[in-house]
């Protein structure tokens, strides 16, 4: 059904519920679908879906979100005496690389079905955002900088910027798509 | 009274509007600021609001809005054959070349204030992503290519993301703040 019904089965609650909300917004639309409905087909209680989700809108970005995550978590677990602009490409690089070309955000693919384009751009937007604290965060504590530091917060926004332009790309090239990462490694390149 | 009293004295409607927000948002915070309380302060009717300004948050971003305008003029005009970094790069320096040190818009020195900090941080996602379209669109038409190509899009993304850092460090930076250009030229130096 939605792409995300590949590979193995889901039945952890968080699984049910993003299955259940792509289910939702494709059949009624995001603007439709509440989050009542959607706890109620994943067959959890209202307080069951806050445990996992904050907002609608984070059904949108469930991979994109994930991936900042794993980004957040294995920035710090690099080395302090580590060179910050390898390691931060090595570490974004890895944070992508378990995404194959089925794990698309509905965000990304779903938009013009689901009515979610204002929705989107912002709650993306929010992503962007998040993405370049996290690097900024990690730049200057590899380099004993503050993270409002211009050549900290500007390398920080730029790769932030890139990483969006290539899964707005990777989203868009469709069923042809390659893995997310190597779009990832191009942008990255580009910059 | 605010920072934009400096200089000549503004009186075009556009003017008239900024400085009765610029007021009333610090009297009152921003949200419990209505439309009409702006038009009625400024003498203008609220059909002339909605000539100048599309919504209230606009008014937090005026001359940021007014630089991304400029920069968007001056990359038309570009030549064709320019090569597209150097020229992107010196219309970027041009667009905020008469940016001085007091012309900070409200969202970025006002927000504890105003009470407008989430309003402040989508609105201003929001100027990120135009200011990246309008750079992608600039290196597309240079460069002969789809501005939806990727390393077009990466480097959109990345320098958009680089003069935002530079304009929030410089906002940040206070009364000893120096010129614009000098932050978005360090800024677009790290990148």
């Amino acid at each position: 059904m939605s792409s995300r019904s590949a590979g193995r089965p889901r039945t952890s609650s968080r699984a049910l519920i993003e299955d259940a909300a792509a289910e939702l917004f494709l059949e009624n639309t995001y603007g439709a679908t509440t989050i009542d409905q959607i706890a109620q087909r994943a067959g959890v209680s209202r307080n069951t879906f806050f445990n996992y989700f904050g907002a609608k809108s984070d059904l949108l970005w469930v991979e994109l979100d994930a991936a900042i995550d794993r980004l957040e978590v294995e920035l710090r677990a690099v080395a302090p005496d580590a060179a910050a602009l390898p390691a931060l490409r090595a570490t974004i690089l890895a944070a992508v690389a378990d995404i194959g070309v089925e794990r698309v955000p509905l965000a990304l693919t779903q938009e013009d079905v689901m009515g979610t384009r204002e929705e989107t751009r912002s709650s993306g937007l929010t992503r962007y955002a998040r993405r370049a604290d996290v690097i900024a965060s990690f730049l200057g504590r590899q380099q004993g900088l503050p993270d409002d530091d211009l050549a900290v917060l500007a390398k920080a926004h730029a790769v932030s910027g890139a990483i969006s332009a290539a899964w707005t790309v990777w989203a868009r090239a469709g069923v042809r798509r390659h893995p997310l990462s190597e779009y990832v490694a191009q942008a990255l390149d580009a910059v």
